[in-house]
């Protein structure tokens, strides 16, 4: 089951330009950053009530924020739903027909292991599957 | 100040067809819609722990949701946040620099007085201010 929106990732050219914007929008500063290498992105942590807010900025050409941002321009990435159970949800998900970008979870950001839908199948909205590592 | 996300807003070309994802994706159904005829749109409500997910279809070639996927194609369109004082937020944001789409508040779906600000005033994300009507 999907149980919340854990956070927003926002691909943004610059955390530095993009932090001078959401400092004064969220009254606050990011409370911590965090390099994936793996991803080639450096990710920045906001949180609004219950919800993260990740900003992603790539870290080299390779990146998949960097096909983004070339592709797509800055703005919403992906939404990120927290599930108890990723595996479970990765076959409920297949077997219902939708395209998994990953089949089996991977490392991603905030101690979490992750999936991406395919958003072909999910009205072009790239959706992250996320569990805490140590649930 | 922005306390929470209140909803996403995720611009889809049909209801039913995105309806037909949607559902098995949060195994649940939508447990409303709205039209909102001011701005062409039929909103279609899921709630997601405390978030909601506001699909929105365009009713009319003006609206500007029409223009959005002309434009964009489907995916997130808007995230709102919600605020105890929404003048105060507008006024606050203004002073601030950024630009406001609406510098008061309009009625907006689900009983809510909103205002938007313009997406390049916050790194190319479409940033809604929204408040319950009897607060």
């Amino acid at each position: 089951m999907l149980k919340h929106i854990e956070h927003i990732g926002i691909a943004v050219d610059s955390l530095e330009e993009a932090s001078k914007i959401f400092d004064v929008l969220f009254e606050k500063k990011a409370y911590k950053d965090e390099v994936v290498a793996s991803e080639g992105v450096t990710t920045r942590f906001y949180k609004i009530g219950n919800t993260k807010i990740e900003l992603l900025q790539a870290n080299n050409s390779t990146s998949p924020i960097a096909k983004f941002l070339e592709k797509k321009g800055k703005g919403v990435h992906h939404l990120a739903f927290e599930t108890d159970d990723i595996e479970s949800e990765i076959s409920r998900l297949t077997s219902a027909g939708f395209n998994l970008i990953h089949s089996t979870p991977k490392k991603g950001a905030d101690n979490k292991r992750i999936a991406f839908l395919h958003p072909k199948s999910t009205e072009k909205v790239l959706i992250e599957l996320c569990q805490e590592n140590n649930t």
